[in-house]
């Protein structure tokens, strides 16, 4: 994958739309330029000569979206289809290596070549699968050198509960993150044998095998083991109102616990399981929903937009995973995050225009550590800026390749930028541009020693 | 151990004094014989011919105390040391066998003898090792055969989330209760460890490797377990405010949860601990603080009696091992538990006298079957009666014997009848008589097909 | 009214019939005699000399159901209605006294008047107007002459957060308890106004002029009131679940707090009140669903049996009050209480037949200290007995006169004898007998100035 | 007083810090000029000719701090006293005008003349003393042309829930935000009552008349009346574990919540007011102390950090009034805001100072709609900066004009800059500039009426 380099391009103006970051919104022009980033912002830029000018008029001007989860695989045609969260108004990815069974280094080696083919930025998380001596020194190679600073810890892929304190431990002394994918794996494991006992193994196996109580108790345990070690910890995705109950707690108590949702989670109701259904086993959904957690009723998920605007879950993600391809996120949906979250958050009244900028970029550019170069529209930031249509307007088709069949979706990129130069327009790319390698700092200020020490303190001592 | 037999014993008349239980205080004389039963109550009951008379003018008669929760081993030598109990106004014991690595049979004949020396009346509940067929066979035998409707599982001895929800819905389906002792064993190996490479190995180490995270999380994993399989649960015992979190919300929510506290962490503080102190390491405290889970600060201990007069806890019990062997207990304690929670909860102000005698006494004998015969005081029930002195007071000594050391008691079991016999007296025992033992019969029509699955689905659809 | 006099009555077995408590069901027989109590119970009674033998074969003997709060008027029509009690297992109600601008001691006795015509036993609680030096003093001696011992204050009525501090503390010194009804008046009224100026003035404003928020807010505010008087205090009706969160918050702070909820809001929807429908303004439904606070949808109705089964709510009661006569209760529902409890409570597995006799009958004699004279069959208690079918169950239809029109109805009430006497049965009145006046005492041991210091200091310092 | 007017200032650099936002600190410049606006940001920036150069090397460099909540008076040398808010780090403060009687306009104009004096800019809320015709009039001219957008609603003072609701939904209507001061007035004025009753009148008596619960009631009841109106609400100060769960759960449920609390309140313990101690009666502490809310315990303080690493309490006030002069809030204090949190937050590691910059500056300044021009860094920004020494500590004497007394303060503010100009340097005054007016424009876009009425309905129908 290709890293930024120094090439310096020519000046573009986005001009007369109204730039939205999470604490305002202004009528301010935005000067792109210099190697790809953004000079200057102001109310009526004069146009530099030379300079390519962009009318925003009537558009909102938002930082490219932040998407902090896909599992996109090793996958150069999976790659290839970040053009869809072009499309959707996403510029960065962070996607999450599995090592599968291979060294952490041989991950990241087949991820670095797959993602050349890109079409976005990608920053990259590890999945971890246990917590060996080879694991433990490979996380500081991976935090030291490439860019890594968070690590994906799967309970619900059955990680104990020791490797978790071993390894939270350990990513913080790294000053690394670790990501926790909660869900019981024993309950998960147990109830499908039951329901495969009983001649379920269809999409209603996906609901019935994951009721909401194995997500919020296997949350509060996260939560717990992370505490122990002063270690901040973000959990996701989340699905229930037993796991935001679980966050608030936390959080109030003064646990560094962040999280995140899956867009399709706030749109699509369980209905889609079709359980006790007239479809034959099996038939009655499509692939993309086939996830884990499964997408849950009306209470769930007014409870995670109320969750999004307490600031209780920070932020929103696709889960992407290619369609065919084996894991737990929802099999495509990459361009429908951000018109997911704009039609029934903000066009439904339940999010301001600057809070779904905060959960669809800033938040994770913060969260992980590359803001403001992402997430944010200021002199020095990545010029990756959308223009944004506000009141475009479509129902998504049913298909294999998305979770968002017959959902209404809103807002409409009508013009991304990365990098400086416009990659899509008219409903197409441009150029034929790759995105670049994203590194992520390790975390040092911010988890220092002392922090985490009053954290475990608090933690080990006073309880939730 | 013996049974209850028919022998026909002499009239007692208890004249004079207020006879307390959960539902009300009344000034009423209890008839008792038969073989050992209480035949009738009334105000100014006449003296039949040839009865013995008790005066209880000024005192308060209360059923017999019902200690749910005792491991006292196969130890005839313990089971002597229940003459405690009797001096503390405690005439049933409901004792945990362990198989140690042998069958459950085995573990039952060893209690069964061991149990003959036993000065109170004995329920037995039987902890399991693992969800094996045997032990799924054995537990049937045991419902059906010798009386034990309780099960004792382990989390914090290491019993996996699979083997509980495999164990809980056997136990279900055979009428049988499910006892979890809740805290993170894995967390707390990891913690001890950690203690131990830093050289903390003394009693402070109780209190640090099972910070009140631990139980909170262990707790809220039990019921969600028992919630998928719709069993009806027990949890204890429990220490922390986020213990009683869990088991408020869940009840809430419609599940079958009950809990027990430990009368000592009603009243002793962690600064038994001295966790940072003078003292050598390992000699701050003696034995009877070597618990776990261990003794907590003041938010937890309020929050404790808080938890009591609520009902989401229900029932206090001694946790009683005898000192010197092993166990999570508290060493002693026997003769402590009724007169603490007098102190410092009726005297206090927190509990009336009629939620003192459903705490010591009705709500165990109700949780495990075996009420109207023990916790009560009406026509029919064992008469199992303690004249207490409301107004007594003693500060108890310390030693390692005890885990009340310094603390107040107050109240005093000045007369104690068993089955129709006076056994404690002038501040010793009465006769040579032994107790018997109580089956506890199976659950039937508490825990019908019906409401486990209404439960079930409750929980798995339903989440907290 | 008539009070219990000494007239004895002829002997009555009722045999062979499961007798169920809140604590144990147990197949005894039960003796009545005397003045109309329960002489013995046990096992295979014989059956004396003279004594009417009643067969009770695969039923069950309940104790005959207390409902807590009624407002049938001085209204001599009223309470012939409460042969409806009679017919539905309740055979004691607590009627609320009005005294409608005159004094306390004139509604007294207008009650008194009206209440010879009732059909069932009647204890009466007084409701308060005001706090004035008049009321003051009447309230002392309704308390020491008349049998009251519980004041109902109305904060949907308008009483001001300083009368309710003064009327807690008053009651509390008096040995009396204060039931408030939890409605924030001046939002109710506000939003009611609101409503008419949209011309939105029938059936749906019920439910658009009393927001759940609005009674969990009015909950919140009583429950902190009697708080700081160290004041025990019942709240009810209540109807919400943040209703509940407060009253369990305040529970497991160790604050006295009782609640009741009306049998109609745990199985009637709030689509009765068709908001947006088609019927004409005001047609829509019929005066028995004209309350307040209104009924609920399935989350609330959800909330409230999980409440019930956790003991967060202690009590179901009718709320009746006649049809045509104004008040906040449903019209009509005497008849349906205890049936609608058993249907959806029991026969749908959320509550167990003993949590049945508690709910229906024994928590509110307890609570308003008539205990073990109401709610119990032990010897003693008076001999109010109710032999139920569980397993009949009906459809009620639709009418004027009751709020379970179109709602399935379980159990029934076979035969009723009140005081020893048969006076139901075979779905008609027997004799013409009436029911007794049933004093309530004031609470002197349990309201001890020792814990309503505690309970205060608790609350003024600690919070909730 | 002043507005800011277009008289160009010159160029000023700060150069060598660390600029610390809310998102990320950075080491860039900061190049400020025009008429006091901040030029341009970034790494190195060439020292333009004629320019100022401050160094900042080794200082933090922040945006000058926003103080939500002041209550100095209409009086010139209260306003004189915002020296203070400049010595510690404050360049603009939000003072709360009230009409005494009089009308808004009176009261404007008495502000207006008086802030003439400040030192710091000024931006103003009215507080409105009911709802009458005049008043609801008058709100309208204040921010239509007053850049008023925010009024003081005091249940403390006794504003009745009818008014509240009225001026909830005209604050709404007309683009503005209310503020609640949240204190159950009937109880403390009761509590007021028995506590002189009792000869307690000193300063014990603001912590016993005003209990946590009292508190926890009426914020409960604010949030419930702003949500029935889906206005969104601002409570504060707030001081308590209970007001803390109220906002907590209002928010998770959708509703508009925000908060701010007194810094005071997080680090002065409730020890200050000698209850029961020797001091002779109200003179054991001095006037700062003499709140309401009072300062809390340590229970109530850690949940107060809690909340505010949380997010569920957004900023930090002063509540400052000048020493002698009525008012709820402590006297004095101005210059300890930033430090206290600085220290007790942050150099304990509970904050971040991202967060400190976020809960001091950013999230009032957002909060009141003058963000970006207050609370940021970056081009167009007011160049108000603030040069912040991390490591600097010095406990604070005892005295009447601070209630800080005792207590350690860290960071201190080496260097102001107040619109691009020096004010305050070398602990002194620099110049005589004076502070201007900062209007606070309506909210149009955020606060839609669909979003009111999205609002609207979540609290009318669902409840909390």
């Amino acid at each position: 994958m290709g890293m930024r380099n120094g090439a310096v391009r020519g000046l573009l103006l986005v001009r007369g739309g109204t730039v939205v970051t999470a604490q305002a919104s202004l009528r301010v022009d935005v000067l792109c330029g210099g190697v790809g980033e953004i000079l200057t912002t102001g109310p009526d830029l004069e146009v530099p000569m030379g300079c390519t000018v962009v009318d925003a008029g009537g558009l909102l001007v938002l930082p490219g979206g932040v998407d902090p989860h896909t599992a996109i695989g090793a996958d150069e045609s999976g790659f290839e289809r970040t053009v869809e969260a072009l499309a959707g108004g996403t510029t960065t990815i962070l996607d999450t290596m599995h090592p599968h069974g291979g060294t952490l280094g041989a991950a990241w080696r087949a991820w670095w070549h797959a993602a050349e083919r890109s079409h976005v930025d990608v920053g990259l998380h590890m999945a971890l699968p246990d917590a060996g001596a080879r694991v433990l020194r490979d996380m500081e190679v991976l935090v030291e050198r490439r860019g890594v600073n968070a690590f994906h810890l799967s309970m619900a892929d059955g990680l104990s509960d020791r490797a978790i304190l071993q390894l939270a431990g350990h990513a913080a002394g790294c000053g690394a993150l670790c990501r926790i994918e909660a869900q019981n794996a024993q309950a998960v494991a147990y109830l499908r044998e039951e329901l495969a006992q009983a001649g379920i193994t269809g999409a209603e196996s996906c609901l019935l095998a994951a009721p909401p109580a194995v997500e919020a108790e296997a949350t509060h345990r996260a939560i717990m083991l992370a505490g122990l070690q002063g270690a901040p910890v973000h959990i996701g995705p989340v699905s229930t109102t037993g796991a935001i109950t679980c966050l608030s707690a936390a959080r109030l108590d003064g646990q560094r616990v962040a999280a995140h949702v899956l867009a399709p989670h706030l749109v699509v109701d369980e209905a889609v399981y079709d359980v006790g259904g007239d479809a034959p086993s099996g038939s009655c959904i499509t692939d993309p929903c086939m996830t884990l957690p499964p997408f849950r009723d009306g209470t769930h998920r007014r409870a995670l937009w109320g969750a999004l605007a307490a600031g209780t879950i920070g932020m929103v993600a696709s889960g992407f995973r290619p369609p065919g391809q084996p894991g737990n996120g929802p099999a495509g949906g990459l361009a429908g995050r951000m018109r997911a979250v704009w039609q029934h958050g903000v066009q439904a009244g339940l999010l301001s225009a600057g809070e779904f900028v905060a959960v669809t970029a800033q938040a994770a550019a913060c969260a992980f550590n590359i803001y403001p170069r992402k997430g944010a529209i200021m002199p020095g930031a990545d010029a990756d800026l959308v223009l944004w249509d506000p009141d475009a307007l479509e129902t998504c088709p049913h298909g294999p390749d998305t979770p968002y069949g017959g959902i209404t979706l809103g807002g409409r990129a009508v013009h991304v930028i990365r990098g400086g130069v416009t990659v899509w327009k008219d409903n197409r790319l441009y150029g034929d541009g790759r995105g670049v390698h994203v590194p992520c700092p390790a975390f040092r200020s911010g988890l220092s020693a002392d922090m985490r020490q009053a954290a475990r303190l608090s933690v080990r001592q006073d309880g939730m």
